[in-house]
């Protein structure tokens, strides 16, 4: 398959970054394919690479309560599923490329896929042979990571005000 | 003040710079001076600037509720309090130079303190002029973004732990 820069030139990761500095990502993208089903990537997992949706779409899946919840029921409802498809040029997996992580969910394919895969050395190699590729695109990644940041701390100012406001009933 | 570029050093998000690079810093560092009580960093206003510790001891203070909670009991006990001095070459407010957001702690001045202050413009200005050292400090801003965002993730499943087995028992 010819490789095509358009899906890298919409997604947040790649923004401001030029034609040929994206034909540069492209180069250390490597095609991978997945079947219906299939874990894409599992939580808890120590993760290397990054994926860009070419074709197909996946189902992101979070946990919110903790391992060793002996109750499967409880443990089910206390998931988040979010589906990412290619029409929104979707990037999972990136933080991957800053540090070697667990994965912070899992990842399963909804359809048959087509990803670009791109691991950390590779990137890491690029971004150290370019500054100015390195530093745009790490821009670029600061500000995704630095957005998921505040939602988080949101989401834990509002749990612990739900908390709060059931323990001062009970 | 003979400007000094060994608090620099220490810090997490300078690491790997070499002393050229520090120096370059230094030059866009502004000394600042606060009195015991002053609010250096309010929650909630747009912050385009981050501080480094020179001298004193500073108080983080994180709101754990949402606003608009009409009880200032509850609302006091759930504040979380970190200090922080000198001797931890500390830095606060690293966020803003990657974005203008609103401030998601309060700090104050526990002690009279002296401070670098370094602003988003003249960061990004750096940065752009040498890419080289945008790319090492963003890489070294984006694992500490990473690693908070993970303890943020932590932190919500814990607490949505709780809530769930309050909620079971109830």
């Amino acid at each position: 398959m010819e490789k095509d820069i358009s899906p890298l030139q919409g997604t947040e990761l790649f923004k401001k970054l030029s034609p040929e500095q994206i034909t540069k990502v492209l180069h250390i993208c490597r095609t991978v394919h997945f079947f219906e089903n299939d874990i894409i990537m599992k939580e808890g997992e120590i993760g290397d690479r990054m994926y860009i949706i070419l074709k197909g779409t996946v189902e992101i899946i979070k946990r919110l309560i903790m391992d060793g919840i002996d109750d499967d029921e409880v443990a089910e409802k206390n998931k988040v599923f979010t589906r990412l498809d290619a029409d929104q040029h979707s990037v999972f997996g990136e933080i991957a490329l800053l540090q070697e992580f667990k994965r912070t969910a899992t990842v399963r394919a909804v359809t048959d896929c087509t990803l670009y895969e791109i691991s950390k050395n590779d990137f890491l190699t690029l971004a150290e042979s370019d500054f100015e590729f390195g530093y745009r695109i790490l821009l670029n990644m600061a500000g995704i990571v630095s957005a998921r940041l505040r939602k988080a701390d949101e989401d834990t100012i509002k749990l612990t005000t739900v908390l709060s406001m059931i323990l001062k009933e009970s």
